[in-house]
Protein backbone atom coordinates (compact mmCIF):
# COMPACT_ATOMS: atom_id res chain seq x y z
CA UNK A 1 0.00 0.00 0.00
CA UNK A 2 2.98 2.42 0.72
CA UNK A 3 4.40 1.64 -2.48
CA UNK A 4 2.73 4.09 -4.43
CA UNK A 5 5.25 4.50 -7.99
CA UNK A 6 5.78 1.31 -7.99
CA UNK A 7 5.36 -1.56 -10.19
CA UNK A 8 6.01 -4.94 -8.72
CA UNK A 9 5.87 -6.29 -11.95
CA UNK A 10 8.68 -4.26 -13.14
CA UNK A 11 10.63 -3.79 -10.18
CA UNK A 12 13.27 -1.07 -11.12
CA UNK A 13 16.27 0.84 -8.97
CA UNK A 14 14.11 3.92 -7.85
CA UNK A 15 14.42 6.14 -4.51
CA UNK A 16 12.11 4.99 -2.35
CA UNK A 17 8.95 6.83 -1.49
CA UNK A 18 9.01 9.14 1.22
CA UNK A 19 8.12 7.16 4.72
CA UNK A 20 4.49 7.64 5.63
CA UNK A 21 2.71 7.00 8.73
CA UNK A 22 -0.86 6.01 8.40
CA UNK A 23 -1.78 5.18 11.75
CA UNK A 24 -5.67 6.91 10.39
CA UNK A 25 -7.95 9.06 12.57
CA UNK A 26 -6.68 12.19 14.45
CA UNK A 27 -2.75 11.21 12.72
CA UNK A 28 -3.94 11.04 9.30
CA UNK A 29 -5.87 14.20 9.26
CA UNK A 30 -3.08 16.13 10.87
CA UNK A 31 -0.86 14.91 7.68
CA UNK A 32 -3.70 15.80 5.61
CA UNK A 33 -4.15 19.54 7.29
CA UNK A 34 -0.48 20.21 7.67
CA UNK A 35 0.23 19.49 3.19
CA UNK A 36 -2.12 21.46 2.41
CA UNK A 37 -1.60 24.17 4.19
CA UNK A 38 2.03 24.31 3.32
CA UNK A 39 0.72 24.08 -0.22
CA UNK A 40 -1.36 26.69 0.07
CA UNK A 41 1.00 28.78 1.60
CA UNK A 42 3.79 27.62 -1.29
CA UNK A 43 0.65 29.34 -3.76
CA UNK A 44 0.29 32.28 -2.24
CA UNK A 45 3.74 33.49 -1.02
CA UNK A 46 6.02 30.70 -2.88
CA UNK A 47 8.19 28.28 -1.40
CA UNK A 48 10.94 30.92 -0.02
CA UNK A 49 8.18 33.02 1.67
CA UNK A 50 7.41 29.67 3.61
CA UNK A 51 7.56 29.43 7.62
CA UNK A 52 6.83 26.28 9.61
CA UNK A 53 5.11 28.57 12.10
CA UNK A 54 3.04 29.96 9.17
CA UNK A 55 2.02 26.39 8.19
CA UNK A 56 1.26 25.48 11.83
CA UNK A 57 -0.76 28.34 12.30
CA UNK A 58 -3.27 27.53 9.13
CA UNK A 59 -3.26 24.06 9.77
CA UNK A 60 -4.33 24.87 13.29
CA UNK A 61 -1.70 22.47 14.85
CA UNK A 62 1.57 23.38 17.28
CA UNK A 63 4.70 24.04 15.67
CA UNK A 64 6.59 21.22 17.79
CA UNK A 65 4.29 18.86 16.15
CA UNK A 66 5.51 19.24 12.56
CA UNK A 67 8.50 20.01 13.75
CA UNK A 68 8.29 16.23 15.64
CA UNK A 69 6.78 14.48 12.17
CA UNK A 70 8.81 16.02 9.41
CA UNK A 71 12.07 17.53 10.95
CA UNK A 72 12.27 19.90 8.69
CA UNK A 73 11.16 22.70 6.35
CA UNK A 74 12.72 20.56 3.30
CA UNK A 75 11.45 17.62 4.22
CA UNK A 76 8.04 19.11 4.53
CA UNK A 77 7.49 20.98 1.50
CA UNK A 78 9.61 18.16 -0.55
CA UNK A 79 6.01 15.79 0.95
CA UNK A 80 3.62 18.47 0.35
CA UNK A 81 5.04 18.87 -3.21
CA UNK A 82 4.79 15.02 -3.57
CA UNK A 83 0.96 14.79 -2.84
CA UNK A 84 0.65 17.91 -5.63
CA UNK A 85 2.72 15.94 -8.47
CA UNK A 86 0.40 12.91 -7.42
CA UNK A 87 -2.56 14.83 -9.34
CA UNK A 88 -3.84 12.04 -11.55
CA UNK A 89 -3.39 9.44 -9.10
CA UNK A 90 -3.51 6.46 -9.79
CA UNK A 91 -1.70 6.68 -13.02
CA UNK A 92 -4.18 5.85 -16.18
CA UNK A 93 -4.80 2.40 -17.26
CA UNK A 94 -7.28 2.73 -20.41
CA UNK A 95 -6.15 -0.52 -21.93
CA UNK A 96 -4.84 1.20 -25.09
CA UNK A 97 -1.44 3.37 -24.88
CA UNK A 98 -3.18 6.72 -26.71
CA UNK A 99 -6.05 6.00 -24.30
CA UNK A 100 -3.56 6.50 -21.38
CA UNK A 101 -1.87 9.61 -23.21
CA UNK A 102 -4.93 10.90 -23.57
CA UNK A 103 -5.44 10.98 -19.89
CA UNK A 104 -2.36 11.89 -18.91
CA UNK A 105 -2.28 14.77 -21.38
CA UNK A 106 -5.11 15.77 -19.91
CA UNK A 107 -3.98 15.61 -16.02
CA UNK A 108 -0.91 17.59 -16.92
CA UNK A 109 -3.13 19.77 -17.79
CA UNK A 110 -5.39 19.90 -14.85
CA UNK A 111 -1.99 20.21 -13.06
CA UNK A 112 -0.72 23.26 -14.69
CA UNK A 113 -4.00 25.37 -14.58
CA UNK A 114 -4.56 24.63 -10.09
CA UNK A 115 -3.98 27.35 -8.67
CA UNK A 116 -0.38 27.71 -6.59
CA UNK A 117 0.82 25.32 -9.13
CA UNK A 118 2.91 27.82 -12.01
CA UNK A 119 4.57 29.52 -8.83
CA UNK A 120 5.66 26.45 -7.39
CA UNK A 121 6.78 25.65 -11.31
CA UNK A 122 8.80 29.03 -11.64
CA UNK A 123 10.02 29.30 -8.18
CA UNK A 124 11.62 26.10 -8.72
CA UNK A 125 13.59 27.59 -11.86
CA UNK A 126 14.36 31.03 -10.56
CA UNK A 127 15.53 29.76 -7.41
CA UNK A 128 17.03 26.58 -7.98
CA UNK A 129 20.24 27.17 -6.36
CA UNK A 130 18.18 27.00 -2.78
CA UNK A 131 18.66 23.70 -1.41
CA UNK A 132 14.76 23.53 -0.29
CA UNK A 133 13.74 24.62 -3.65
CA UNK A 134 15.90 22.56 -5.74
CA UNK A 135 14.90 19.34 -2.95
CA UNK A 136 11.34 19.79 -3.66
CA UNK A 137 11.68 20.52 -7.65
CA UNK A 138 13.78 16.45 -7.79
CA UNK A 139 10.43 15.18 -5.85
CA UNK A 140 8.21 16.71 -8.23
CA UNK A 141 9.72 15.55 -11.40
CA UNK A 142 10.94 12.16 -9.77
CA UNK A 143 7.04 11.03 -8.79
CA UNK A 144 5.64 12.45 -11.73
CA UNK A 145 8.23 10.32 -14.08
CA UNK A 146 8.09 6.82 -11.75
CA UNK A 147 4.02 7.46 -11.53
CA UNK A 148 3.43 7.49 -15.02
CA UNK A 149 6.55 4.96 -16.09
CA UNK A 150 4.12 2.38 -15.49
CA UNK A 151 2.09 3.67 -18.77
CA UNK A 152 5.13 3.01 -21.12
CA UNK A 153 5.72 -0.19 -19.63
CA UNK A 154 2.25 -1.56 -20.26
CA UNK A 155 2.38 -0.31 -23.81
CA UNK A 156 5.43 -2.55 -23.58
CA UNK A 157 4.35 -5.57 -22.56
CA UNK A 158 0.66 -5.28 -24.78
CA UNK A 159 3.43 -4.93 -27.80
CA UNK A 160 2.49 -0.83 -28.74
CA UNK A 161 5.66 0.15 -28.32
CA UNK A 162 9.19 -1.42 -29.26
CA UNK A 163 10.89 -3.23 -26.11
CA UNK A 164 13.14 -0.53 -25.63
CA UNK A 165 10.94 1.89 -25.42
CA UNK A 166 12.96 4.60 -23.06
CA UNK A 167 9.82 5.93 -20.18
CA UNK A 168 11.31 8.74 -19.12
CA UNK A 169 12.26 10.14 -22.96
CA UNK A 170 8.86 9.18 -23.81
CA UNK A 171 6.87 11.09 -21.30
CA UNK A 172 9.44 14.06 -21.55
CA UNK A 173 8.44 13.84 -25.83
CA UNK A 174 5.10 14.28 -24.38
CA UNK A 175 5.08 16.39 -21.77
CA UNK A 176 7.48 19.33 -23.12
CA UNK A 177 5.27 20.68 -25.21
CA UNK A 178 2.21 21.23 -22.12
CA UNK A 179 4.92 22.88 -19.85
CA UNK A 180 6.26 24.94 -22.35
CA UNK A 181 2.89 26.50 -22.94
CA UNK A 182 2.74 27.59 -19.37
CA UNK A 183 6.28 29.04 -19.88
CA UNK A 184 5.25 30.57 -22.72
CA UNK A 185 1.96 31.63 -21.01
CA UNK A 186 0.22 32.91 -24.87
CA UNK A 187 -1.60 29.96 -25.85
CA UNK A 188 -4.02 27.87 -24.45
CA UNK A 189 -3.51 24.05 -23.37
CA UNK A 190 -6.67 23.23 -25.57
CA UNK A 191 -8.51 19.72 -26.86
CA UNK A 192 -6.47 20.49 -30.12
CA UNK A 193 -3.22 21.21 -28.53
CA UNK A 194 -3.49 17.85 -26.60
CA UNK A 195 -4.60 16.03 -29.61
CA UNK A 196 -1.55 17.12 -31.63
CA UNK A 197 1.14 16.23 -28.73
CA UNK A 198 -0.25 12.96 -28.47
CA UNK A 199 0.03 12.15 -32.50
CA UNK A 200 3.55 13.57 -32.61
CA UNK A 201 4.85 11.04 -29.29
CA UNK A 202 3.34 8.25 -31.19
CA UNK A 203 4.41 8.93 -34.85
CA UNK A 204 8.29 9.43 -32.88
CA UNK A 205 8.10 6.33 -30.85
CA UNK A 206 5.03 4.71 -31.74
CA UNK A 207 5.16 1.18 -33.49
CA UNK A 208 3.15 1.33 -37.27
CA UNK A 209 -0.78 0.97 -36.50
CA UNK B 1 18.21 49.56 -39.53
CA UNK B 2 15.44 49.24 -37.14
CA UNK B 3 13.68 46.53 -38.24
CA UNK B 4 14.81 43.44 -36.44
CA UNK B 5 12.92 40.89 -36.10
CA UNK B 6 10.90 41.65 -39.37
CA UNK B 7 11.43 40.62 -42.84
CA UNK B 8 10.55 42.60 -46.12
CA UNK B 9 9.87 39.93 -48.13
CA UNK B 10 7.55 38.70 -45.88
CA UNK B 11 5.73 41.11 -44.19
CA UNK B 12 3.58 39.67 -41.12
CA UNK B 13 0.95 41.45 -39.15
CA UNK B 14 3.47 41.90 -35.91
CA UNK B 15 3.67 43.78 -32.99
CA UNK B 16 6.22 46.64 -34.22
CA UNK B 17 9.35 46.59 -32.29
CA UNK B 18 9.87 49.10 -29.56
CA UNK B 19 11.51 52.45 -30.53
CA UNK B 20 15.35 51.96 -30.37
CA UNK B 21 17.05 55.71 -30.24
CA UNK B 22 20.35 54.89 -31.79
CA UNK B 23 21.94 58.22 -31.52
CA UNK B 24 25.00 57.15 -30.90
CA UNK B 25 28.06 58.06 -28.87
CA UNK B 26 27.17 59.01 -25.26
CA UNK B 27 23.51 58.55 -25.91
CA UNK B 28 24.15 54.85 -26.79
CA UNK B 29 26.83 54.01 -24.02
CA UNK B 30 23.94 55.29 -21.43
CA UNK B 31 21.40 52.66 -23.19
CA UNK B 32 23.97 49.84 -22.98
CA UNK B 33 24.61 50.54 -19.40
CA UNK B 34 21.04 50.65 -18.13
CA UNK B 35 20.21 47.56 -20.14
CA UNK B 36 23.13 45.56 -18.54
CA UNK B 37 22.28 47.39 -15.06
CA UNK B 38 18.35 46.22 -15.81
CA UNK B 39 19.53 42.24 -16.55
CA UNK B 40 22.43 42.30 -13.73
CA UNK B 41 19.77 43.67 -10.98
CA UNK B 42 16.96 40.84 -12.42
CA UNK B 43 19.49 38.22 -12.66
CA UNK B 44 20.68 38.86 -8.79
CA UNK B 45 17.21 39.86 -7.06
CA UNK B 46 14.85 39.03 -9.74
CA UNK B 47 11.99 41.20 -11.81
CA UNK B 48 10.13 41.52 -8.40
CA UNK B 49 13.43 43.15 -6.52
CA UNK B 50 14.24 45.52 -9.45
CA UNK B 51 13.90 49.40 -8.71
CA UNK B 52 14.66 52.24 -10.88
CA UNK B 53 17.07 53.64 -8.13
CA UNK B 54 19.05 50.28 -8.04
CA UNK B 55 19.59 50.50 -11.55
CA UNK B 56 20.54 53.99 -12.11
CA UNK B 57 23.64 53.28 -9.23
CA UNK B 58 24.25 50.35 -11.10
CA UNK B 59 24.62 52.18 -14.80
CA UNK B 60 26.34 55.21 -12.80
CA UNK B 61 23.50 57.37 -14.10
CA UNK B 62 20.91 60.00 -12.67
CA UNK B 63 17.53 58.33 -11.88
CA UNK B 64 16.40 60.86 -13.93
CA UNK B 65 17.84 59.66 -17.15
CA UNK B 66 16.19 56.68 -16.89
CA UNK B 67 13.01 58.01 -16.40
CA UNK B 68 13.29 60.18 -19.41
CA UNK B 69 14.37 57.73 -21.75
CA UNK B 70 12.06 54.87 -20.78
CA UNK B 71 9.03 56.44 -18.96
CA UNK B 72 8.47 53.48 -16.67
CA UNK B 73 9.57 51.19 -14.58
CA UNK B 74 8.06 48.01 -16.64
CA UNK B 75 8.96 49.88 -20.06
CA UNK B 76 12.90 49.43 -19.37
CA UNK B 77 12.44 45.49 -18.02
CA UNK B 78 10.45 45.00 -21.21
CA UNK B 79 13.30 46.54 -23.49
CA UNK B 80 16.03 44.88 -21.86
CA UNK B 81 14.40 41.58 -21.76
CA UNK B 82 13.95 41.93 -25.44
CA UNK B 83 18.13 42.54 -25.60
CA UNK B 84 18.56 39.24 -23.79
CA UNK B 85 16.17 37.52 -26.13
CA UNK B 86 17.79 38.59 -28.90
CA UNK B 87 20.61 36.31 -28.13
CA UNK B 88 21.94 34.66 -31.02
CA UNK B 89 21.29 37.72 -33.25
CA UNK B 90 20.51 37.53 -36.28
CA UNK B 91 18.94 34.56 -36.99
CA UNK B 92 21.04 31.60 -38.49
CA UNK B 93 20.95 31.30 -41.95
CA UNK B 94 23.37 28.46 -42.79
CA UNK B 95 21.62 27.49 -46.11
CA UNK B 96 19.84 24.55 -44.80
CA UNK B 97 17.85 24.17 -42.30
CA UNK B 98 19.55 21.67 -40.51
CA UNK B 99 21.79 23.62 -40.57
CA UNK B 100 19.67 26.77 -39.04
CA UNK B 101 17.91 24.48 -36.31
CA UNK B 102 21.61 23.29 -35.00
CA UNK B 103 22.45 26.71 -34.85
CA UNK B 104 19.15 27.71 -32.96
CA UNK B 105 19.07 24.73 -30.97
CA UNK B 106 22.58 25.84 -29.41
CA UNK B 107 21.57 29.13 -28.99
CA UNK B 108 19.02 28.39 -26.46
CA UNK B 109 21.31 26.40 -24.92
CA UNK B 110 23.35 29.01 -24.62
CA UNK B 111 20.98 31.38 -23.62
CA UNK B 112 19.58 29.26 -20.39
CA UNK B 113 23.24 28.65 -19.18
CA UNK B 114 23.61 32.59 -19.04
CA UNK B 115 23.31 33.92 -15.54
CA UNK B 116 19.99 34.90 -14.46
CA UNK B 117 18.24 33.75 -17.15
CA UNK B 118 16.71 30.76 -15.16
CA UNK B 119 15.51 33.20 -12.29
CA UNK B 120 14.03 35.17 -15.10
CA UNK B 121 12.13 32.72 -16.50
CA UNK B 122 11.42 31.24 -13.34
CA UNK B 123 9.83 34.63 -12.39
CA UNK B 124 7.85 35.15 -15.25
CA UNK B 125 6.05 31.81 -14.46
CA UNK B 126 5.86 32.52 -10.62
CA UNK B 127 4.43 35.81 -10.73
CA UNK B 128 2.61 35.66 -14.30
CA UNK B 129 -0.16 37.87 -12.39
CA UNK B 130 1.91 41.01 -11.61
CA UNK B 131 1.50 43.45 -15.07
CA UNK B 132 5.39 44.54 -15.19
CA UNK B 133 6.55 40.82 -15.21
CA UNK B 134 3.64 39.73 -18.05
CA UNK B 135 4.87 42.37 -19.85
CA UNK B 136 8.77 40.77 -19.41
CA UNK B 137 7.81 37.81 -20.57
CA UNK B 138 5.97 38.92 -23.58
CA UNK B 139 8.49 40.91 -24.85
CA UNK B 140 10.58 38.21 -24.31
CA UNK B 141 9.05 34.88 -26.20
CA UNK B 142 7.68 37.31 -28.92
CA UNK B 143 11.08 38.65 -29.52
CA UNK B 144 12.35 34.94 -29.54
CA UNK B 145 9.76 33.78 -32.33
CA UNK B 146 9.33 36.48 -34.18
CA UNK B 147 13.36 37.21 -34.78
CA UNK B 148 13.66 32.80 -35.45
CA UNK B 149 10.31 32.56 -37.52
CA UNK B 150 13.00 33.93 -41.00
CA UNK B 151 14.65 30.74 -40.76
CA UNK B 152 11.05 29.06 -41.16
CA UNK B 153 10.08 31.31 -43.67
CA UNK B 154 13.39 30.51 -45.70
CA UNK B 155 12.74 26.79 -45.32
CA UNK B 156 9.82 26.97 -46.96
CA UNK B 157 11.09 29.07 -49.85
CA UNK B 158 13.93 26.77 -50.49
CA UNK B 159 11.52 24.24 -50.73
CA UNK B 160 12.61 21.91 -47.54
CA UNK B 161 9.32 22.89 -45.91
CA UNK B 162 5.19 22.76 -47.00
CA UNK B 163 4.22 25.83 -47.95
CA UNK B 164 1.80 25.85 -44.99
CA UNK B 165 4.43 25.30 -42.44
CA UNK B 166 3.27 27.34 -38.88
CA UNK B 167 6.61 28.99 -37.77
CA UNK B 168 5.58 29.21 -34.28
CA UNK B 169 4.19 25.78 -34.34
CA UNK B 170 7.17 24.40 -35.68
CA UNK B 171 9.54 26.63 -33.36
CA UNK B 172 7.36 25.68 -30.28
CA UNK B 173 8.52 21.74 -31.15
CA UNK B 174 11.85 22.43 -31.49
CA UNK B 175 12.44 24.35 -28.66
CA UNK B 176 9.82 22.67 -26.16
CA UNK B 177 12.13 19.87 -25.24
CA UNK B 178 14.97 21.95 -24.38
CA UNK B 179 13.26 24.28 -22.32
CA UNK B 180 11.58 21.63 -20.68
CA UNK B 181 14.85 20.26 -19.48
CA UNK B 182 15.10 23.72 -17.90
CA UNK B 183 12.28 22.94 -16.04
CA UNK B 184 12.87 19.48 -14.94
CA UNK B 185 16.63 20.78 -13.92
CA UNK B 186 18.10 16.91 -13.73
CA UNK B 187 19.17 16.77 -16.94
CA UNK B 188 22.47 18.13 -19.52
CA UNK B 189 21.29 19.86 -22.82
CA UNK B 190 24.07 18.24 -24.78
CA UNK B 191 24.45 17.46 -28.24
CA UNK B 192 22.93 13.99 -28.26
CA UNK B 193 19.80 15.72 -26.77
CA UNK B 194 19.58 18.12 -29.40
CA UNK B 195 20.51 16.09 -32.36
CA UNK B 196 17.33 14.34 -30.86
CA UNK B 197 15.32 17.36 -30.79
CA UNK B 198 15.97 18.36 -34.42
CA UNK B 199 15.37 14.64 -35.67
CA UNK B 200 12.20 14.70 -34.15
CA UNK B 201 11.08 18.44 -35.33
CA UNK B 202 12.10 17.52 -38.84
CA UNK B 203 10.70 14.05 -39.20
CA UNK B 204 7.18 15.57 -37.46
CA UNK B 205 7.37 18.56 -40.05
CA UNK B 206 9.85 18.40 -43.03
CA UNK B 207 9.51 16.60 -45.99
CA UNK B 208 10.89 13.32 -46.72
CA UNK B 209 14.64 14.01 -47.47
Amino acid sequence: MNQRGRDPENEQPVAPPAPRKRTGGRSARVREAVLAATLDQVAEHGIEGLTIGDVAARAGVAETTIYRRWGTRTALIAEAVTELAAVGNPAPDTGTLRGDLQQLAEQISHLISRPGIARLLGTTIALSTDPDVAAARHSFWNERFERTAHVIRRAVDRGELPDDADPREFLETLSAPLYFRLLVGDSPLDGAFIARCIDHTLTLYGKPE
